[in-house]
């Protein structure tokens, strides 16, 4: 999984990745239970077994915690999408077919199959954090990726600048992107994918 | 103002209008300072210096008035976009564009400039209101009405099924109509309707 361009959680402390992980790994099952937005750093010290003043060793605010959730999150949404668009041998159609799938499917299951994570990106979308922006920059580039190189093969209309044509589809994807909105997408999921999909590959035509 | 195909809020008793329409201006005031939500029909009476029973005789229900408000303020919004698109003498494509246009502008001032309306919105689309129903529905006839005639002046492809290319728009609309959505889609309200409409007329395009 490839997170280099997505922007590390504000960790501070002792580089002991084990340590971190293992705090990330049990705020998150106790956000799980109790929600983020409730729950306090002594709370959660009390919950998980450390002193609050060792969870500060490793994050500066309960922020940063979630953060690091989140980043973790918003990135199994990105290598899905990246492992989605990437395979050899596929048109770019078919490739953006592929990221609005991939991301859609990706983003319900994390969200709203454990309805915390929805919690805490909705923080992190509301509040526009690091991983919220980051994950929206790396979408975007992913849009850029494809676009680009179905103009190269011919594949999508060059007349309309190119930045314009990301913005736009960028745009047009966040209802499924962006959590808060994905939230009020989900009793047109099962349509709303493909329709958008296909009206957006029909702007492309050259 | 062409209100027939918009449902009217669920009434019941004497048929004075004036009275009706005194009691929803009140609650709308009302609702407007206290909130929609936490605000009772026996508050309400206190506050307008009617009996909760000579309210009853005119709505059924707190969310009968809330319906009745709700109902006027889509109405508004759809008379405005109504009166742009049907101007004389415009290109299909210009017809589209003051659709998406008015109806961003007129419901950001609606829902925004007095929040409670947005409010009582909201109840109302996420609660699937026939206020809200019926609103949608007027606005995707709006689409029917521009796609289609485009289509017959050879301004827009006829490749794609009518109805699929309808639906498409209509959830590449949903931000800007949905006020659920719509709260979300603010901070880029100055930008994103003119690039969704030009990606929606790219995709029209013969």
């Amino acid at each position: 999984m490839n997170q280099s361009s997505l922007p590390s959680p504000s960790t501070r402390g002792p580089a002991d990745h084990d340590i971190r992980d293992q705090i990330v790994a049990a705020a998150n099952e106790h956000f799980s239970q109790y929600g983020y937005g409730k729950t306090t750093v002594s709370d959660l010290a009390k919950a998980i077994g450390f002193s609050k003043a060792y969870i500060y060793k490793f994050f500066d605010s309960k922020q940063a915690i979630g953060e690091a959730i989140c980043t973790r999150c918003l990135a199994e949404i990105v290598a899905a999408v990246e492992q989605a668009i990437n395979e050899e041998g596929l048109s770019s159609t078919e490739r953006f077919r592929r990221l609005v799938k991939t991301l859609v499917t990706t983003g319900v299951n994390l969200f709203f199959n454990d309805r915390k994570l929805y919690d805490i990106a909705a923080f992190s979308a509301s509040e526009h954090w690091p991983s919220s922006r980051g994950y929206d920059a790396r979408i975007k580039g992913f849009v850029l990726q494809v676009v680009r190189e179905g103009r190269e093969l011919g594949e999508f209309e060059r007349k309309t600048p190119l930045d314009e044509t990301v913005d736009a589809i960028h745009l047009a994807l966040r209802p499924f992107v962006n959590p808060l909105l994905l939230q009020y997408s989900l009793d047109v999921i099962e349509e709303a994918p493909t329709l958008t999909a296909n009206l957006i590959l029909r702007s492309l035509m050259p």
